[in-house]
């Protein structure tokens, strides 16, 4: 049986989850599941831990992948590969997380961003079936992507910090100065859950009604990162998921004003004429991080016996 | 023996050379080359092809690599593969670029846009050696680039037009509209060579002194481009030439610029304190285009002869 286990590692819970996956390989069927709160590494890891090991006893699990809120050490040749480096969460500073889940079980560990993760599981199994360069771009309490570069994670000097991009802010429209501790007014500094709230001082941004002009600079905002994103990276499709984007209208904004913003100059069909289908919520939704573990499994065990 | 050949084709002119690959492939040697205007197709197309004749008549030629002005469709599986397509320059559109050459010597073609050449150039031979993840940018009549994403010339949709990123502009500093006919004040509209010359209203950039304003604000253009391609695609180096980038001047003030914007976000000690090797002039300057013309002819003979 090909049994593999994820854990989706965020700031205020894991989602750790046991999955199968058909023998043609196109469908994943969640079988078990728990959700912990992330407090400390002492407390909530061997929560985890003991989650596995009651399953691998009797089925034993193939490989575990883990998709983790960061920043994170990729480089496989680094000494602290698969560690939580400096992340602003308490407690998991320099964390060795895949070594200290390999020591529990000598099976391979798949490791990624939490949102290279969730790229990698619409890749398998969503939106981005079939493509080899995409962006999975997640709107909420921050901004992070990742994405595939030609079938593989985007990883390069350490990994894509997409969220914190600088693009064009006109203060006689928008005085706000934004939320970024490091950036002020890059992009999270002023489209993040977080900026909407502070700017337009409300509790959510689901608070704010539909004409509300907040959903219009928010729709210029992101327009503009993705535009950005076509022209540096050239993508096949981009997925934007994470709380801001449950408004759904916001998408039709950002549709028409990142087709304004690039005046055609890129002559693909799909970005003149089909937009539609090109910036995208996520087919798998919530699940997209979870269902992301389990491919990362998938593919440290493949890597492990190919 | 492995004599490769390479066509630079760029608005102006052709540069066609033939080189000899080392055995052990770490060197290539330029054994012949000769330098086209670029007319039409009509005319300048069989010049090439004569060139190459002549030699190839001799000692055959295993390939030939195209690096060229676009914009191009690099996808393989198109129709039109092969092809410039809609180009500024009158007389190219709709033009069988590869197929022309292909019909004429029947060897394996590599085909490229002139940035992707320039970074295949520096991959095998200058700066980005045994990089995977990297940008090759050219600052002159317009800002192209080009790049690899874990070891593959970087394509997606199409390929990527960093060029026209948008990026913050204040208009209180700067109230020059851009020159892009396209975007106005998109990158390259705000900080190309000819954007320099009108908005200082010089005959060319040159012209201006050292210590002239504009060097600031173009290093302050150029770093915030950088910020964003290190943020999107976390590159292992960033290599920047072209015409405005003979002023080296400029790369002290876009390396301080760039780590002033970024913020000490990015933890990484080439971004923190190795800078200087980080953002860098080409190894192989003017003739990074060439070679890179024959690294794809390599790669095409390689795929052709795995």
């Amino acid at each position: 049986m090909s049994i593999f286990a994820g854990i989706e590692a965020g700031g205020s819970k894991f989602v750790c989850a046991v999955g199968k996956i058909s023998s043609n390989k196109d469908k994943v069927e969640i079988k078990d599941k728990i959700i912990i709160p992330t407090t400390t590494p002492d407390e909530t890891i061997p929560q985890a831990i003991n989650f596995f090991q009651s399953i691998h006893s009797s089925t034993p699990l193939k490989a575990i992948g883990i998709a983790t809120f960061g920043p994170v050490d990729l480089n496989t040749s680094s000494p602290h590969y698969g560690y939580i480096t400096t992340p602003p969460k308490p407690g998991w500073k320099h964390y060795n997380f895949v070594g200290t889940i390999k020591e529990a079980f000598q099976i391979p560990i798949g490791f990624d961003t939490d949102v290279n993760g969730s790229a990698i599981g619409e890749y398998r199994w969503g939106a981005a079936k079939n493509l080899d360069t995409f962006i999975y771009v997640t709107v909420g309490t921050g901004i992070g992507a990742g994405g595939m570069s030609q079938g593989k994670p985007m990883h390069g000097l350490i990994h894509p910090e997409m969220g914190h991009m600088f693009i064009p802010y006109d203060s006689n429209k928008d005085n706000f100065l934004g939320v970024c501790p490091f950036h002020g007014n890059c992009l999270e500094g002023l489209a993040s859950g977080p900026s909407i709230q502070k700017r337009w001082n409300v509790k959510t941004a689901s608070d704010l009604p539909s004409d509300h002009p907040a959903w219009d600079l928010e729709a210029d905002y992101l327009a503009s990162a993705f535009a950005n994103c076509i022209l540096i990276l050239s993508p096949q499709k981009i997925i934007v998921g994470g709380g801001v984007m449950k408004r759904k209208e916001i998408f039709e904004k950002i549709r028409v004003k990142t087709q304004t913003l690039l005046s055609g100059y890129i002559k693909h069909e799909k970005l003149l004429n089909n937009i539609d289908s090109f910036i995208v919520p996520p087919a798998l939704g919530d699940d997209a991080g979870i269902f992301g573990a389990i491919a990362l499994a998938e593919q440290a065990f493949k890597k492990s016996y190919p």
